[in-house]
């Protein structure tokens, strides 16, 4: 059986056997065998060392197949980790096309662990057999009634159109707990554990179908070791249903960083970004993660680049704590037209606040009509509502529910959030939600319910709307590593703007370049192998006469230097840093950041997946900078050449995918200058292996965008 | 009765008299007759334009106290608007101590609303009578069984030690019905409304005391008058109880900023400074409350710098999203010691993770032994603890009071985090809860709680050491608004480092002065009315030759020049704004941010009242740059003077503060250059009026800690 990607055999198997069963209740193989006793297909015990045929225990998945004349599509292994890679043989050969171990003591322990880790990978390898784990406490598809898990009361959790794919057991249970609480059941949930054959780009894949895709998918990311294939799953899977992503790792930084680049991107930042771009909605905790699926288990909006939030309120207090988080998350509230302005005025006394938030002051009978008119307006996508529950002043289900039933099919979704005694809002909710609307017990959960919706449709129309990714042709060889004079001409080839400069053999080239350029100049050691020049002394500003420029350059003889580049001196303006390398999990990426002494105090770094087009470029522009630089006043701030920049962070993200010799490449500065200027100060270029000579001579494949005219 | 603060006749009253009673059940008079029913002591009915003394309705306060022989302290007015300032003074009249008014269409509705709240507070100020709203839902003690609430269900809220102090009725009506969701009931309710007269300060001065104090009080702040008199509450209050405030308005940016001071420092931001300063935790929407009130209102910690949580968890998952969450949030997980290492190596299998977090795999029998080691460790202050519920495997209410047991009344605060099926999530809690311990549905309360506890904490003991307040004695005039040059040589006297440079009067002084100061100079308007010089063109940089110094001379004079101002330039660096103003709400205060073109867009301002200590200033430095300097790579990175910033930060706030005709102060920039400067590049000076001459000659009545040798 091998639809859907192979694991049709692991989640929807016609018959399962669980290895390793035992009559003492405390084993993980009773555990196990009392979990699957709800399963509508065959469950077959299987103990090698204690059989009891007569009471159902068989001596092999080969003599319960027999017996019983059942088919076991899924092995259940409940042995040991020393003796878990026979039984997986010895299932597979039996015709199991898949297995579940969720024992630990494999790679995660270390030691003997990572002896038995590999003779399970090599069954895997040998047999093709599909294997969930081990380390994970299994998965669960209620809508089958398959509880393939030892943790007591999974057995609880509803049937629903809900997948959860969660890096770690306890946080598959944790959050599937949660969403039942919320009301929402599974259609499949899945703890992965150490991944060592399924992994959750495969449970997202097979989510993909062919067949029926039914609601939004929870992920959990705790590692990612194939990031491209993850980001591509989530890709084709946000094409049919969303995604909710929780990365966790922010504060573990990785160990290894050897220039600022990879400081500033830990895994965390960057898994974030590639699923961002993949259409994910990010979230931050598991109770974000909850309020996100409410929301999005209701329907999810058309692909819009800004979708416009309706609030309607009938508490002045909430109306402005809502607003101001919907605002600090980033969505729009824009102001109702002047007929549905119109409206409101007719219907609602003249003290209520009729402009977007709308609120009603106690809300009253005019309620529905109230949500109906701002729901219905043009400006209109997604409508929220704030009341707290007044038994006797109002019927806040009815009164949105006859308001959803009135804007119809092409109305937009509603969230609800509510107060009152807790009983009283767990009934709202529940009603509202058969009735298709996502509700919340208050501001906080409905505002990421909200966002979330947005996140959504915005990730869906930046794929849409992101223009053709930047591709280059690189036509000439070059070294790697490559020196800063070099490093510069390779920027100049890429468009990007560098200062005048002269690369110098001796003190008399050295000081023809200062009468040359003019002073003050910049005189800088130059050795390839120096990443950072500065730390050495290798950097002198504002030379300014030869009895300076000779000072600076007996000091960068004594710290080394063999040749010296004397530069013009740049006027002031921002460093910024931008950088493209390879990660390790996830490929080309590329970074933009602050740049200066502050950098890493400051944190602010935006990262993407590369290649990728000017306009996913503009985009993290605007991640970097709060707002807008089109929006500053009219101080003669903000000069910064936003254009410019984003196609320097599109060629170097184009040079780093063209080349697969190249590590990183890093400007740093990039200083936008007071006059309008974007210029490289200081290049980084490193290799994937520390030197060597690398002819690149690439064909033109892609699109060429960057014209390869000159040669370095 | 002038009890506390003259609100007892209001929370604490001995008999209420409502004021527009009704017979019509859907009346506000009539809600609130209703409401109060619940009240222990009496409460008499008023209504002048029906009386029925049979059916207990009095036709004024005067005729149902003498009726009933009984005393009306609170008068609750459910009368129009424009009928409220005669019942009131009325009710004044017949020796009532307090009112309420809930009814809006005062100075929230404008028009004729200003003249009825205008009314409305001559009686106040005649009367001396308090007055809570108008505008607002009530209040509630439901320890006396006073619900003075229109809200249906407000009588459900328990009694208990929470109070609750917000801006609006009505989040103050769903953050009761949520502490009451998590099991927390109220000692006292409030919603402020307009605040005509009872203000959050008085109600926070109120809970202070003489009397007993409860319990954590949740404080909501919408819009502040009395920002000084808030603060000094909130100050007074955190000796005895935790605060927790909820500033809404980050997105609701002041319409006045003359400069960037103005516009970088919202009163969203400065209340969030100054409520923070003054000891509160800061939480950003209503869960979050619920979540730090939870924690809070079992007990707080000692005041510690630092306090260390161990973590022990059942389930790794949820313990990389715990520490995650908990890191990110600035909360230490210091290692344990090696005796407890010791002790968990013998719990404990090999294969748990046995620093902190110890993560202790599927809990097994040692968890309280595990726990009551963490626990005990000296390191720890905190202890924090995530098990899933697994009935049969682990009784986790009874492992964790076991370990508070025998950790006894030394041993730490515990918040604990667990999931499973909701109900058996709701049981445990409710047992944690009422053995003392804080309880959260999972990871995301949880970190909020430790969250907050830890921020009580570090609040207490950062006003305890925060050191002396940095005051000074201006002893000399000047004249505002004060020019460049004189503005530098004031920052000269607070010891703030500024460029060399010479004022000139005609264009031969700018060539002596680039002779002087030699090339390249900076060459400006020195105008005392152009607060952004550069946005008319008034500032040239890089000015080498005479030739160039007299083509930006002429621009200076077509743009409107007298004056000129030739500078050294200076060094490369980070540009920073530091500045102090008057708030019109707050007072004093100081901030400091990045500077240059970016500012705004960055958003990145750290702010605190004025005047403050060194250490509180250098506490803003690690607010704005998300590490400290000191814990920096040694690649030459972070050369900011830090202290040499806080000192210049807490100069500008103790001129601001010791000059009251000063309205604003602020550098930009102030450059940290790569050698280890720090100097002023630009300072701008405001005063409270538009022009005049000031002569600022102060008493030294306060610590001198500049010393007032020079003269501008």
């Amino acid at each position: 059986m091998t639809t859907r990607n192979g694991l049709g055999a692991l989640f929807e198997p016609r018959g399962i056997a669980v290895i390793g069963a035992s009559a003492s209740p405390g084993k993980l193989g009773a555990a196990m065998a009392r979990s699957l006793e709800t399963f509508a297909g065959p469950v077959m015990l299987v103990n090698s060392r204690r059989p009891d045929p007569a009471a159902g225990m068989h001596s092999s998945v080969a003599a319960a197949m027999e017996a019983t004349g059942a088919t076991v599509d899924l092995a259940v292994l409940c042995v040991p980790a020393s003796a878990t890679a026979g039984a997986l043989a010895e299932a597979a050969a039996a015709g199991a096309g898949a297995a579940l171990v969720c024992a630990g003591g494999f790679a995660e322990a270390g030691g003997r662990g990572l002896t038995h880790q590999a003779d399970v990978a090599t069954v895997v390898a040998d047999t093709g057999i599909r294997l969930l784990g081990p380390n994970t406490s299994g998965f669960l598809a209620p809508g089958r009634g398959l509880v393939a898990s030892f943790v007591p009361g999974a057995a609880s959790i509803p049937a629903g159109n809900v997948s959860l794919v969660a890096g770690s057991g306890g946080i598959q249970h944790a959050l599937a707990f949660l969403l039942a609480g919320a009301g929402l059941g599974l259609h499949l949930g899945v703890g992965i554990g150490n991944g060592l054959d399924v992994t959750a780009a495969d449970v997202l894949d097979y989510l993909a179908g062919p067949g029926p895709v039914t609601g939004p998918v929870a992920l959990h990311v705790e590692g990612v070791t194939d990031g491209r294939r993850l980001v591509e799953a989530v890709e084709r899977l946000t094409e049919q249903v969303p995604v909710v992503a929780l990365v966790v790792g922010r504060n573990d930084v990785g160990h290894l960083a050897r220039s600022h680049t990879g400081a500033l991107t830990p895994v965390w930042r960057t898994a974030r970004a590639a699923l961002r771009a993949a259409g994910a909605v990010l979230v931050d905790d598991e109770r974000e993660m909850v309020d996100a699926i409410v929301a999005l288990e209701q329907g999810r909006l058309d692909p819009i680049a800004d979708p416009g939030v309706g609030l309607v309120t009938g508490q002045a207090g909430p109306a402005v704590l809502f607003t101001d988080r919907l605002k600090t998350a980033g969505v729009s509230v824009p102001p109702v037209g002047s007929a549905t302005a119109a409206q409101l005025d007719e219907l609602l006394p003249a003290i209520t606040h009729q402009g977007n938030p709308v609120d009603t002051g106690r809300p009253g009978e005019t309620f529905t009509d109230v949500l109906t008119a701002v729901g219905a307006d043009p400006a209109i996508d997604l409508l929220a509502v704030y009341a707290l529950l007044e038994p006797g002043a109002l019927d806040l289900t009815a009164a949105v529910t006859a308001a959803v039933n009135r804007l119809g099919p092409a109305g937009p979704p509603v969230v609800v959030a509510t107060g009152g005694p807790a009983d009283d809002v767990v009934a709202a909710r529940r009603a509202l939600a058969d009735a298709g609307i996502a509700a919340y017990d208050g501001v906080a959960g409905a505002v990421t319910g909200v966002r979330s919706l947005i996140d959504d449709a915005r990730g869906r129309d930046a794929r849409a709307s992101a223009g053709p990714t930047v591709r280059l042709v690189v036509p000439v060889g070059f070294t790697i590593p490559v020196g800063e004079d070099e490093g510069k001409r390779l920027l100049t080839w890429l468009g990007i703007d560098t200062p005048t400069r002269q690369a110098c053999d001796d003190h008399a080239d050295a000081h023809s370049a200062l009468a040359r350029l003019g002073a003050p100049v910049v005189v800088k050691m130059l050795e390839p192998v120096v990443l950072h020049k500065a730390a050495v002394g290798g950097v002198h500003l504002g030379v300014r006469t030869d009895t300076d420029l000779e000072s600076a350059l007996d000091a960068l003889d004594a710290a080394g230097a063999r040749r010296y580049l004397v530069e013009e001196t740049a006027s002031a303006g921002i460093d910024l840093i931008v950088g493209a390398r390879r990660d390790p999990v996830f490929g080309p990426i590329v970074l933009v950041g602050l740049g200066g002494d502050l950098a890493e105090d400051l944190e602010t770094v935006a990262v993407r997946p590369a290649p990728l087009s000017e306009a996913t470029a503009v985009g993290m522009l605007d991640e970097l900078l709060h707002s807008p630089a089109e929006s500053a006043n009219g101080s003669g701030r903000n000069r910064l050449n936003r254009s410019a920049l984003a196609a320097a962070v599109t060629a170097l993200g184009a040079l780093l995918t063209a080349v697969p010799e190249l590590a990183e490449i890093e400007i740093n500065p990039l200083r936008a200058t007071a006059d309008g200027r974007l210029v490289a100060l200081d290049v980084v270029v490193g290799g994937v292996s520390e030197v060597g000579t690398v002819d690149v001579t690439h064909s033109p494949a892609l699109a060429t965008v960057v014209d390869g005219q000159g040669g370095l």
